[in-house]
């Protein structure tokens, strides 16, 4: 790429080819002047830097370099830089700072990102940070974690403008320029409310701007308001946004006042965590453990194997019903896994796309019987296929017509049975509250090998002895 | 949930208990109606819907009743419809439309919805549909379509409301007044620019509002710009908007002029997809085909099936090698499976993480070989544990100590491995110019299938044979 973006902090500050982030010979060159001790010569680097390229920066930095660097810098710390670290890295840094740093911290930053920083102190630090602060930034503080952890109530920001539906549009310039110190720096448009506080719009400053001061607010206010409730999960809120392509949202408390509001920048942040979670998961990780400790990982690791473990000994079973048969025909060890792998990876495309339908809520009580039957059809379909490829290739390799015939059958019925467990097993572990995109996999494979041995090695038992 | 949030246009439009979206009932009502030819008796309903709940149900419909529903709409059809139809349904319906009724659609849409529909219409009726465009919209679909696929040229909007630096406060707000007409129906931001028309900052409207006539643009509007470039990938427009948690940015073309803005709604759904299709790569899925008709399905899935299944004969024929060890101890064709499945599950928990790492910019050359380190050690750990576990259930299993060591060796090499190759694998991938997401997953469970099999038989094959 040879064109360099117009982007006047960054490419002046850096230096770099990349149109955002941080380079890595920065990275390289902090870690020099870290083990050399020389602090100061970073300075200049580091007064260029958006607080997110010094969270990305420690982020890439070793967890001693990370130590060093940071005490340099605690001194003039914006806080912002904390909202951007990863959890992980965040926790660590946080431990570096006393109780009245972080209680400074939490106090300049707006209310959603001061509880994400509040959450990730340890345990028996967080008291004392709350004793630091404000009477009522401790109110706020207390307040936000009595709504559940990822809850609207967690993620709006209590900064907002609101005015009263009967209002003209003088009046409400007027009380703009008036409170200007009591209204968030900066914001984009104004809440509508009536007397009870319930949302009834909102107007985008452009009309405020364009229209006559005697035109009152409730004739140019825009009317399709959706909510979202302190309570609701965050993954349903995006949803929301997602449904309705929504820019913003009021958040109202039980009896439907206006408390908060979320906007779209917020909804980034949640999606992209909670694609994170599901890739995670279906890969067999609990949470994003990049930058987590070696031990921490292992530990966090070895809980899932040790189910996949007894997945695979369940197999191994049913292996060892038919070990007369394996005697007999090795050829049937020598080809028993290609059926299973192949349930396996037919019933991974289904259930990924079943899984990722769930979580969009496209996958319904009321389709999910049209798509188990598509999915049982193009398992058919391929598993037809796949038993005409494969019946060739064990009749080529062990010069046997009997073999062939019998590894199509196990793939046909194997695939067929990977269409329908791909569909159903997520639904049943919804159903049952378990979340589909943590368990799904191991069943589903668990299903398909045992599926995929029986079938194969069975018939042979049939067949051959 | 028995709290129901204050929605004006959606609880009393549907009466439904879900705070958005459509229900299922609402699906079924439709689907009989349709079939019973009483399309007048739904009008009640639909008038009702947001354009967004019209798309989902149309999308929850089967084809023959999508196709009814949609042609008794199409004849008061809210064009928004159409940008959140999903790919696959949105290309039915435009089929549906004649040239001329999808001209009319774009011409009502905003630059960037305009293309994402233009886009799904047939190539032979591409033609048809610029033929019936205005001069002007014509220019624009056409210039569009010179940006690639998935840029940020695609994404921006052209409707925005710059003025020069060097206005004052006064002048801008005469501006927006005497050309109401010409600017968007609502907007959020002023663009500042030079006399290059380069972007040299933002004013949010609040500001506006807040200062004297005679302030100067230039002394009130923020600085810290971001700006996105026309052939930007949407990907890395993503990544910038996460990285300084953007609420909007400028799109500038190869001089540097501001032609476009992006703004953070846009960014959702692009973050959604790029997270849809690496969750669904990852599963073995090219794309999503959810509403996908069978025969399609079929043939997109068939192809990685068929990658896999030269995997699995690859992993067949390196047990055919050991074919003399498998007919003499039979055990070992009853254990093997648990080798290569537990390196298969162990190297797709590191492959996840490094994938998502990659995708995040967080995986990059400078920290490869730390996190290489302490993903073996990870292996190594967990294969030691495990090695344990295994080793004890093979030796009680079998009564042989000599097994339980074999498997026991096996699993060590076999999880150090994966740890070693879950990260290599995509980083080779990357570096190769292929999507790591797509071919990871298959050439390491290849490995650790190879790695496994030939590390248990070959073991025994040594001391037992």
């Amino acid at each position: 790429m040879t064109y360099r973006p117009y982007n006047n902090d960054l490419v002046d500050g850096l230096g770099t080819e990349r149109s955002y982030g941080i380079d890595e010979s920065l990275v390289r060159t902090c870690e020099v002047a870290l083990s050399m001790g020389r602090l100061d010569d970073l300075d200049g680097f580091i007064e260029g830097l958006h607080a997110s390229e010094l969270a990305d920066l420690l982020e890439a930095l070793s967890s001693e370099s990370r130590y060093l660097l940071f005490n340099h810098v605690r001194g003039r710390l914006d806080p912002e830089l904390l909202t951007y670290l990863d959890d992980v890295v965040r926790e660590d840094v946080l431990e570096q700072l006393g109780p009245a740093e972080v209680a400074a911290v939490i106090t300049e930053l707006e209310t959603d990102d001061a509880i994400d920083v509040f959450e990730d102190v340890a345990a028996e630090e967080q008291a004392h940070v709350l004793a630091r602060l404000s009477a009522s930034n401790r109110a706020l503080v207390k307040q936000a974690l009595t709504y559940p952890e990822d809850s609207a109530g967690r993620l709006m920001q209590r900064e907002l403008v609101s005015v009263l539906k009967d209002w003209s549009v003088g009046n409400t310039i007027d009380y703009m320029r008036e409170r200007a110190a009591d209204l968030p720096r900066d914001f984009y448009e104004i809440y509508v409310v009536d007397d009870d506080r319930r949302p009834v719009g909102t107007v985008p400053l452009s009309r405020l701007m364009r229209n006559q001061r005697d035109v009152r607010i409730d004739d140019i206010m825009l009317t399709k308001l959706h909510s979202a409730y302190l309570e609701m999960d965050q993954e349903e809120a995006a949803l929301m946004f997602r449904q309705y392509a929504l820019f913003s949202a009021p958040v109202v408390n039980d009896t439907g006042q206006l408390v908060g509001v979320i906007t779209a920048d917020d909804i980034v942040h949640v999606i992209d965590e909670e694609a994170e979670e599901d890739i995670l998961r279906l890969g067999g990780v609990r949470e994003d453990d990049f930058y987590e400790a070696v031990l921490d990982t292992t530990r966090a690791r070895f809980s899932w194997l040790l189910v996949n473990l007894g997945a695979a000994i369940i197999a191994s079973l049913v292996i060892g019903l038919f070990d007369a048969a394996i005697e007999q025909v090795v050829a049937l060890a020598i080809l028993m896994p290609v059926v299973a792998s192949m349930g396996g990876n037919a019933g991974t495309q289904t259930l990924t796309v079943a899984v990722r339908a769930l979580a969009m809520k496209e996958l319904t009580p009321a389709n999910a019987a049209r798509i188990m039957g598509k999915e049982v059809i193009v398992g058919g379909i391929n598993g037809l296929l796949f038993a005409v490829l494969m019946g060739f290739v064990a009749w080529f390799w062990f010069g046997e017509t009997t073999i062939g015939l019998i590894i199509a059958a196990a793939m046909v019925f194997n695939l067929l049975t990977a269409g329908f467990a791909g569909v159903t097993v997520p639904l049943l572990l919804q159903r049952m509250r378990i979340d589909p995109a943590v368990g799904s996999a191991v069943v589903l494979t668990t299903i398909t090998d045992v599926v995929g041995f029986v079938s194969f090695l069975g018939l042979a038992a049939i067949v051959l002895l």
